[in-house]
């Protein structure tokens, strides 16, 4: 309980930032898939820090290293575990930390729950644990993929803090995405954003924004109600992530603000499917993906890690002034974007497995 | 899978709304827990249809019958089950239904998951399920009150459509909540609320909003990282809800316009206790409960059943226009109160549960 | 946790002796399968007290009420709760029980876990929690039946106290055990059998045996190793019922006094399939099912409850002589035979359930 | 599904005999739980291959790397990863065994279900997946101790083939079990059961047993009822152990050959507890501890692999005549001894947490 993802497509991550490692244990994934290091090598690439001036430039290469459950490049149907060693661990960094509880950090509710931590680098709370997401994240691709060869996944980055992009969703594609370091496949605002963070990191402060995903042809079936409806478990999985305070899903929030008459989605006859002339449901109904394009939002706070000088309190309760060490994200999503997919992958894949095992459809 | 909701207190719901009743198992709660049907039936009252002018009028007394897990007023440590029949069930209401897809319903979704469904009232899609999850909710609570006998949790009406709420919520109690039929502890929105509900009833529309919810005196240490965030759960048992579309704790979606210097939560002593000055945080930090309070917002989309002529398609893929009939809340907010406070009850309980497991305080 | 079984095709009972009645909730059940009431009342019959002369003369008629899941005579995918309420239900014969420890009962147990129990016929700890299994197993076996046309499930007594069986296993079917009270298929045995039952129930003893069941037409391929082997999972759910010592798979505890050279099943061709040419190893080798027939052996102790004085101590921790009341019958194994099946059933169930969700294979 | 075991104390073990590595994450630890290396390379030292000369002589050190969890000494409460690599693999040795299926092992049904195999030593299904096991019973059986200080876990080989030891499993102590090399705590049987499996070692040949095992001074209260009780789950966890055909608690299978009135376990009162005077229900009672010794008996084949020539057929269908190389144990049992301990260790812990989840003593 906590550290297992998923029911069928289970996975289950392990590690402390400045410990032996990082990894991951993926059990359920079924025979037969191929799997190689570098497909996993360039999801962990995306994630990883000091790929671009505006993130951290703590230097981690997140060599991953396979050790079981694939055999001459095909998965054999049992448990796959993953393994990234830690390496440029600077546990002095956060010597300070050991007694102090950085503001808007786990620091004090890891003391408060478990009555010991470790202290070096947020230890098990440090964004490092999304590794074992980003890798397991491949793998669930590959397996959507050799079911429904035409799926697609992409995240994006469609706002920093006041600056908002504008992106079709229904065409953008991952090299759009990487075409430029803050991952906003908009070029103009993109070009704003980075000159904002690198703004606002020269003063030591951070940014929050919006992370958008698409999914495309998705097929229609997939969620499980009444609890475990497909944006529920997105809703979950995103919210799982470290610095998100908000999820919503098609018309989100703004659903509020509309009438029943607006916002339904009529049904019509396209290309001889069933399909939906406007698409505010966010491609899920009653929890159960309708094979329209399932979209949805997360909110991502500024990086808690600041270089500025702070109040706080000490683990023995004594009111004291910190100055945050440690190398750190002026704003995490450009490198959120891929653990957005990741989890995204892993809910898909997870309901996917389970509508199989009951569906009567060839599909 | 599905419709079994925690991990320790372990919710099941069964039933379909016009099928022979509505129901729960409850498995995990405590032994020695003191629980009467009045208890249950209370809860059940501020759900059940026909309760005010502004919800719909189908009458159902929702009557409670405990079948088990309870002897002599208090609970045995075994299953609890509840049933509420289904009275007064229309079916006819619904046989277009049987061969048309109500916009923006789940009819459309379990025809393509499933091959089959109980068209009538939308069988397990229903809002009456939920009845199972209130009065679980209702046990959840009892058993929050035995470990953390200060604990308290309201929801309310914060918005509807255009007109927002303003309410302490550090103070707000369930008499203000249920001092109005729209339960808005605001009295002057309440009373605008009201009369837009009532004119766009009258037009044959609908409305949606947001609901917020507060916990207070909720204790340090609840949460279950990295997945099992006390957050990520709360996110899922929301929008597991029908008509959701979103969800935000703390500064939610406004945090992500704001930087870190502003944002961070700084720690002080207050009464000997480390706690924070801003609780931006939501009373949650690296998804462990910090004893600040616990808030977040939910939002809920206009009801898709309105009284208006709207495009659809049938079963048999021909284009067609549909009337709906059946009784209908044009606004589903103030029953939906309750709800909300009843999957914010699982969600606690069933960590608390796991945090007695492990931990080694008294507490 | 306790009152679910299964992962995929999840059931969860519920229900106390003498409460209001016994029941079972079952999640992930396919669409559109055939189930009637009649279906269910047939495997209920066969478990049901009172059905001949060696039972006990509890008289009931175990009527069961399906609340939900099934709609025009199909399964719909949503929850099957069925519902037997308690009839002939004597409280006052356990009025001592509720002061009194019977010896080799769960009173004792209950109370030392719980601190509470309904001590009405034993309550949660009575036989009767096994209707729910029973009615669950039925729809196991419709949807096993679905997936392999072909698979076969029997149960059957092998042996009362000394006296042994002699049964072809490869060819005994469910009228052969229906063929006698004792549902023994060696005609000659099962008149011991009977006998000696009727006479040490005059004598106010009981007697304990072995059930063996066989299912034949099983796929290969269910099990999932290493922890949910199928052989585990079997054992699991035979030793989760009451008065159940042991479980032994194919050559069981005999193989202990076999050499590897005798032991090992040669693998051979036959009418073009891979079968093996003794099967010692049940069916089920490494955790997952061959194909050869599963066969396994499940003890059940003499019945505890017997109509003689026994020492025991009271709640208040006073040595005592206790003599039972109640009726009971003298000799379990008879009417476990259909609730050793519906375990069966439920196994395979979910095993295969499991399996199609992973597998690329059209079986 | 299929790799992790346990509710709240969860292990999931990953690897194959001949890949990276053998492992496991234990995830649901409480913190503050001293650890050390030794203590995991103890246990695991007992396991090792090549222990004896009654063992198999594969060569292998099994170092242990705690990868996660552990800090300064003390469990986190976050996930513990450890990790064993694979060493002595010889390869070659199985060139065969990639195009054969071995009689009474798994080569075949692994194919059948996965359609792949790591035909390498067994891959997956080999005797080395344990370690991982016997690494998270030793966590297990400290966070027991931690609990309940002087609960006890012994097991011990009891029967060789023929050959059966006389113990009293009141007093049997770890040092008398491994005073012999077959683990064996009855000196003169010991001795017998060495002799014939040399000489049976020597004829290519090998040998199956019994081992028992005794929970000495463990708490009331263990199990949950009615599908988790605590000798379901035992049955479950030792049936989930390579080559094991049968499990029994307490009076087992002789239990069948008894009259009530003899096999029932009459209350006293003992110093000033309520305990039985025999122990025939192996101290469970209705699925729940009570207080007495917890002991079972678990059945083990003879070795699959053996020295001599055996039928078979390939994976292209043609029968054959296949001799086994590769080195194995004659009899798995003394190696198997510290596994059924973890076994136990893993189900008891589990079950402890999930009793202090919801129990109300202070015990």
């Amino acid at each position: 309980m906590g550290n297992t993802f998923g029911q069928l497509f289970r996975v289950t991550t392990f590690g402390e930032s400045h410990g032996g490692g990082i990894g991951v244990v993926i059990d359920g994934c079924p025979p037969k898939i191929d799997i190689s290091d570098a497909d996993i090598q360039y999801a962990l690439d995306r994630r990883r820090p000091g790929q671009s001036e505006i993130t951290t430039q703590r230097k981690e290469e997140d060599r991953c290293e396979i050790l079981s459950g694939i055999f001459e490049g095909k998965t054999l149907g049992t448990p796959i575990s993953i393994l990234v060693r830690n390496r440029d661990a600077r546990a002095e960094d956060y010597v300070d930390v050991a007694k102090q509880f950085r503001p808007s950090h786990a620091d004090f509710t890891y003391e408060a729950k478990y009555g010991v931590r470790d202290w070096r680098g947020g230890g098990r709370a440090s964004a490092r644990e999304t590794i074992g997401r980003v890798a397991a994240g491949t793998i669930a691709r590959k397996v959507l993929r050799a079911f429904y060869p035409k799926i697609d996944i992409v995240a994006y980055v469609i706002q920093i803090h006041e600056i908002v992009g504008k992106i079709d969703k229904s065409k953008v594609k991952t090299k759009d995405v990487d075409a430029n370091i803050v991952r906003c496949p908009d070029a103009a605002a993109a070009k704003k954003m980075i000159s904002l963070i690198e703004k606002v990191r020269a003063e030591g402060d951070s940014l929050g924004g919006v992370i958008e995903c698409v999914v495309r042809n998705a097929p229609t079936g997939l969620g499980e109600p009444v609890f475990d409806k497909l944006e529920a478990d997105l809703a979950k999985a995103m919210l799982s992530l470290p610095a998100t305070k908000g999820f919503e899903i098609g018309s989100g929030f703004s659903s509020t603000r509309m009438r029943g008459s607006e916002h339904n989605d009529p049904f019509e006859m396209r290309s001889g499917k069933i399909r939906t002339s406007t698409n505010y449901s966010g491609g899920v109904q009653g929890g159960i993906s309708n094979g329209e394009d399932i979209y949805f939002r997360v909110a991502f706070k500024p990086t808690a890690t600041i270089a500025r000088e702070q109040q706080t309190v000490t683990a023995s309760h004594e009111q004291t002034m910190l100055t945050a060490r440690g190398r750190h994200d002026p704003c995490v999503l450009p490198r959120a974007v891929p653990i957005v997919e990741a989890m995204t992958a892993l809910v898909l894949c997870d309901h996917a497995l389970c509508q199989r095992a009951r569906s009567w459809s060839k599909e």
